[in-house]
């Protein structure tokens, strides 16, 4: 199997920022290759009846202040909570499908990121993606339609079912073949797992 | 502050196990007081309507696979998932109650829970906890007496209540002062914490 692992995101998921964050440096590093893949995880938690924080106030202090505690030791940039829920038509989340299939979706989720976590915007309401494709050099126009359009939404829905194959059920996930790991907290098993299984870097 | 965490935990928990296992070795080799602290989280998960397993397949699985991983990584002994879930009556939990007094808490959630993982017993049941105190030299007889009398009920239901107030919401939790780290993967980032806020051991 390829020195290769699938990192499962929703933009909207708020451990993701860590991921979305330090997966591209740590995968580069250990000379493995980092697939991204936009998904819904919101349909899968509906299906699942998994709701890992609204509606539960004890959890939700504990994971801004644990995100807070991590992101400090990691050294990304955090500023308090960001407003939360985000992306309620999952536009963000079909543009980044958009830019998978055409090549720039780290570009693209990490601006989305840095717009949500630093510049405290819902990186899916229609202006601030078009700020966010603005700055990245993309033409906004061009972009939303293509979001909108057929095509970009079944490919979601069929990246989507494949998560559900998979058994995910939670952003982020790391995938290598049938394996995978949950969390941003797994990132590192997820890579050394990599290593044990497809050889190192210098084998 | 002193140099001491709390380990918050609930016999039943799955992922406690990796803790139990493993964070008296890791606590005593950075000159950490590990204070073990049995509660009733299934209180404050149904208080909380937080429950992270049951009636979620693809979690619970994910939860075992993982939990395997982890142990193999730890070289703590895995053999499948054990009976899940157990304690009805929280009786394994009242006798850890009753031992936390006494100054044997470790010695007989370790056994507890090599019982539950391995002997893939129920350490709730009365026949599994006269056994397990068998092994360690307590007089069961008197042990079961005390683990139903007021005091230990009454005692169990305090240590929930701080859980509550300091916003616990799952096993394990290791607490230093009113930071609170959940689960076994927050293991050593607590730990680093003791370090980083009550000076290192050789200080």
């Amino acid at each position: 199997m390829a020195r290769r692992l699938e990192f499962f995101f929703f933009i909207g998921s708020t451990y993701s920022y860590l991921s979305v964050s330090r997966a591209a440096g740590l995968a580069q590093a250990g000379g493995v290759d980092l697939a991204w893949r936009p998904f819904s995880v919101r349909t899968l938690m509906r299906e699942q009846n998994n709701s890992p924080f609204v509606g539960k106030p004890a959890k939700m202090r504990y994971m801004w202040r644990d995100l807070e505690r991590r992101a400090t030791r990691f050294g990304i940039a955090f500023d308090g909570p960001p407003p939360y829920p985000i992306d309620p038509g999952e536009l963000a989340n079909r543009v980044a499908t958009l830019a998978a299939l055409e090549g720039w979706c780290p570009q693209f989720t990490q601006a989305a990121y840095r717009a949500w976590f630093i510049g405290k915007q819902d990186p899916g309401q229609p202006e601030a993606v078009r700020s966010i494709l603005g700055a990245l050099g993309q033409d906004a126009d061009r972009c939303l339609a293509g979001a909108n359009a057929a095509a970009v939404h079944e490919a979601y829905a069929a990246q989507t079912d494949r998560a559900r194959e998979l058994g995910i059920f939670g952003s982020p996930t790391f995938v290598h073949g049938t394996e995978i790991f949950w969390g941003d907290d797994r990132l590192e098993d997820a890579l050394a797992w990599v290593d044990e299984h497809d050889g190192t870097r210098d084998r």
